[in-house]
Formats: C-alpha cells, sequence, structure tokens
C-alpha cells in the first residue's frame, strides 16, 4: 500500500443543482503536491437498492422498463431510491412490491456497490429476496413493467440479448449466481 | 413484450452544464398517455473503456486509486474515457500504458455496459487485454496508482476487501472469470 494518505481538501462547491442532480467541485492537493480540480454528483445520503427476487432456487425476476437515459427499453434488476430513513431491506420490499407485485420473507443484504466511485457519492445496496409472496402496492412508474423470469444458470444467454447491460444488474446477477451454487454445494 | 412502443419525446433541453457535467431535462409521453418528467446527464459521445488486463492466463491487474466521488481509495479495474475518434481498444491499449506501465498484444472487446441506463447516456466498453508487455507513457493522473495482482479464481476474498466494489468493475472480472474458466473447459 504505498500512498494511502488521502489528498486534502481545499475547496468545495456546489456548482450545479437542477431538480435531480446536485453537483459538487473539489480543489484536492494530492500527498505529492499536485493539486487537481474534480467534480462529484451529490447523490442521496440513503442511497438506492436493488433486488435480485427469486421466484425459486434457480429462478429470478428480471424487469424490461423504459430508461431514459439511453432512450430504449432495457432489462435490469428492479431497484429503486430508499426513502427518507427508511432501512434498506424495507426498501427492497416496497420497490418489488411497486414493479414485480411480490413480497419477499426472506431478504438478504449481499454487498453494497458503487456506480462511479471517481465522482459520484452514490451507494446501491444489492438485496437477495427468496420466499416471495404476491402483493401489489402502486409505485411511480408511468407503465406497468413486463417481469421476465430468467434461469440463473443461463447467464450467457442473458447477456447475448443486447437488453442486459447495466453494470450493477450484472454484477448483482453473477452474485446470485454464486450464492445459487454454494448453496448447492458445488 | 408488451409495450415495447418508446414514449414520445415532448420536449429536451440542457438545464445544466458544468465542466464534467450536462443535464438534459426530458419531457416524455409514454404509450398509455402518462407524461413524465425525466433528468439524464449527457455522457461524450464515444464514451469510456474499462480494462480487465491479464498478467498470466489467471491473474487480473487491479489499481487502487483515489475516487474523489466517494472520498477514499478504491481498487479497480483501469478505465477511462475514449478521447475523440479514438478506437475503443486503442484507447484501452494508452490507458493501460498510463494507469499501470503496460501495453497489450491482444485486446478482445466483450461487452458493452451502460452505468445507469435510466439517467446517463454513458457507455462503457469493457477490453479482456491478454499478451502484456511493458511500456509505460505518462497521463493525467495526480500521482502514481498502485497495481495490484489479484488471481481470478479467488474472487470472493477481493469482494470481501470491502475495496472492490464498483459495479462496473465486478461485473467485468466476474465476466473475466468466466472467459477463462471456458478457455480451460471447466
Amino acid at each position: 500500500m504505498l500512498m494511502l494518505k488521502k489528498p486534502q481538501l481545499l475547496h468545495a462547491e456546489v456548482v450545479a443543482h437542477t431538480q435531480v442532480f446536485k453537483v459538487e467541485q473539489l480543489d484536492l492537493r494530492f500527498a505529492n503536491g499536485t493539486e487537481v480540480r474534480y467534480e462529484r454528483l451529490l447523490g442521496s445520503q440513503d442511497g438506492a437498492v436493488l433486488i435480485i427476487p427469486m421466484i425459486d432456487e434457480q429462478t429470478a425476476l428480471l424487469v424490461r422498463e423504459y430508461a431514459a437515459g439511453v432512450g430504449d427499453y432495457q432489462l435490469m434488476l428492479p431497484k429503486g431510491r430508499i426513502e427518507k430513513g427508511e432501512p434498506p431491506l424495507d426498501a427492497a420490499n416496497r420497490e418489488m412490491m411497486e414493479e414485480i407485485g411480490y413480497g419477499a420473507s426472506k431478504l438478504t443484504h449481499i454487498t453494497t456497490l458503487s456506480q462511479a466511485p471517481s465522482y459520484q457519492t452514490h451507494a446501491t445496496h444489492i438485496i437477495l429476496a427468496e420466499q416471495l409472496y404476491p402483493e401489489k402496492r402502486q409505485g411511480d412508474e408511468p407503465e406497468p413493467l413486463e417481469v421476465v423470469p430468467w434461469r440463473l444458470d443461463n447467464l450467457p444467454e442473458l447477456f447475448a440479448t443486447g437488453e442486459f447491460n447495466e453494470a450493477r444488474s450484472v454484477a448483482a446477477i453473477y452474485m446470485a449466481r454464486d450464492l445459487a451454487l454454494t448453496a448447492r454445494g458445488q
């Protein structure tokens, strides 16, 4: 570990604030004296959840949702923002009910991922949901999402669709597959 | 496939533009008539590359780099922005030389990931780099990056460090492990 002395913060300032995004400019001095100006997106302090809902031991439920950033429908795992003060597992259960019409009796926090640690503060908690039961709640989706079951032993075909390429969803479904294999003693 | 008719774009407008970020506001009308206002980050048209540099058949080279977004050092795969007009494989080779001091004789595009398709246009090309040779070029890093070799058959220990949690890096190293297993006929 060569350089674990963190850079010194010289100045921080919010330079843009829209309805969704807040951009902070940072001036940093590294341990070797180099000064650099960065910008980062300030996310909500509470972060987001992304859920792997297992309808059986081998099958996850994906959603096909319109993704305004890329301007097309995409296959993804259900996800959403954590509301203020809401425990992540509760947020996961709520988002599942809103997006796919299921709750889960067993919710497990697997890990926490960052989207772009170089310029975002945003954290996403990855939640494995098992023992599902039907329960639908109304969310803020502009239209119902199509639910697409997919077996974890068939990930190459999922990637080959070209529709499933959100980095967090890809990372999470691999992790769920590893857990499913471990559970089966493989 | 229930609802592949894309929403109609009613209005688009750039509402913030900083040194690094450009925020576009979109008004969309979904097929069912629901109108929604979104914001998305406009990325560079050329996107980014993220590289899995294989120093041998089982060992990838990671970097430990200060990540200003989360304000801490992180373990990640080497990555960087594609320069205007630069082919992605050339960008991958250049970023490797700048960040870890190696070029690669064999570069393979594995897939293209999005970070947040719901509110970013940004695309990251995932490149497997093999047959490495030492070559150092000066990049724009404020300090030299520590290079950390990691065996692909030991991913659970990597995740357990708590330092390797960037979603794109996690997704990419899983894909590289799958490819390495396939190459060995497992």
